[in-house]
């Protein structure tokens, strides 16, 4: 079934429209309005983005609150549990392990692979680190078509060609490189510092901004 | 000085240019088209980043190669060296105290601060972790105004406030809550799984085009 693509802000709000439509909506109907008024977030925005998961609210109405939750839940995926895996066991992948963020959208990481044989884990079930030979047959008998790289610049090439013979179609990448991937593959790449730049970058000009203003008092 | 906002697109490929000046261009001036056919990236797209940062390039000559590679350096920040610290020395503090990209931005982390006194650091100079009294004088002393807080969402608050007043006015909030901040402060919202939700909905979408066009065979 073909969705249409939900912007990451507007995938960003879902999880907040869902918590409040389950914890503050007691009514069988909610409109746009009355959410982004409970949430403090613009009308048009709000209407944009449930527009986008349920179609159109009827008029006078708004949505049947049931049916707008399970819309919600069906475009985060939700009900659906996506198995994913990390190759590279170093300070990122474990943070990344570790992470309980994942599963608001219905991500699980099953387990973290790699080459490092001192890395693999003992005893410790929340922090399954296997070797690289079992890649492979892990993801096939899982299911997994969802990767995540965080191994050296040097190595992410290779990890990622490994990965897609694993059955694997879609990468998100946080080596700093651009990796070479079939047409049928998606990569997602990640840059941190990229966040903290723009940050910075807001920041700065802000405060540019409010220096410019007849009000500034330094 | 006031710089115009660069989008997070933009500033992403900014290293990428300035790779490229300081690699490939051995002439003393240069063109958005040259840069554009090197690279592989769109003319109009290079034209409009190149723009941002140093303006229109003149007709037929474009910029001189080596005011383009100041201007870039100059909105990366990598003339400035900005300093920045983290509180929680958890998986992704570590992790992130250990990412090497910042540098590229013109970003140093230099300190990580716990409560949990277990975590402090000894001996590697790498990996310094601070008790949180020391928040206030570290960062009054070394003039630090970017903070990370890699901490559990209930003490997500008390660190921000806490940073606050140690004089930190730019945040990179990893905790999955919203931060209450005065309007001198700016706060980014790290969200690690709406990437992966977005990768995997980009996915999802281009697979379910490619099996609605006619060449399609499974």
């Amino acid at each position: 079934m073909y969705h249409r693509l939900i912007s990451k802000a507007a995938l960003g709000r879902l999880p907040i429209y869902l918590n409040y439509l389950k914890s503050s909506v007691t009514s069988p109907t909610v409109s746009a309005s009355v959410i982004a008024h409970g949430l403090g977030i613009g009308e048009v925005t709000v209407r944009k983005d449930l527009n986008l998961v349920s179609g159109e609210g009827r008029p006078r109405i708004g949505y049947f609150t049931g049916d707008l939750i399970d819309c919600i839940e069906q475009a985060l995926g939700l009900c659906s549990s996506i198995p994913a895996i990390i190759v590279g066991a170093g300070k990122m992948g474990c943070a990344l392990q570790a992470y309980g963020g994942f599963a608001q959208f219905g991500f699980h990481v099953l387990a973290c692979f790699d080459s490092n044989v001192s890395k693999l884990s003992s005893e410790d079930p929340s922090h399954l680190v296997l070797p690289m030979e079992e890649l492979e047959p892990f993801c096939r008998k899982h299911g997994v078509h969802l990767g995540v790289i965080t191994v050296p610049e040097t190595a992410a090439q290779s990890v990622c060609d490994r990965m897609i013979r694993s059955g694997i179609t879609e990468i998100w990448n946080f080596a700093p490189c651009r990796l070479r991937v079939p047409d049928t593959v998606t990569v997602q790449q990640e840059n941190l510092a990229l966040s903290v730049a723009h940050l910075h970058m807001s920041a700065r000009n802000r405060q540019a901004k409010a220096e410019q203003s007849p009000e500034y008092q330094p």
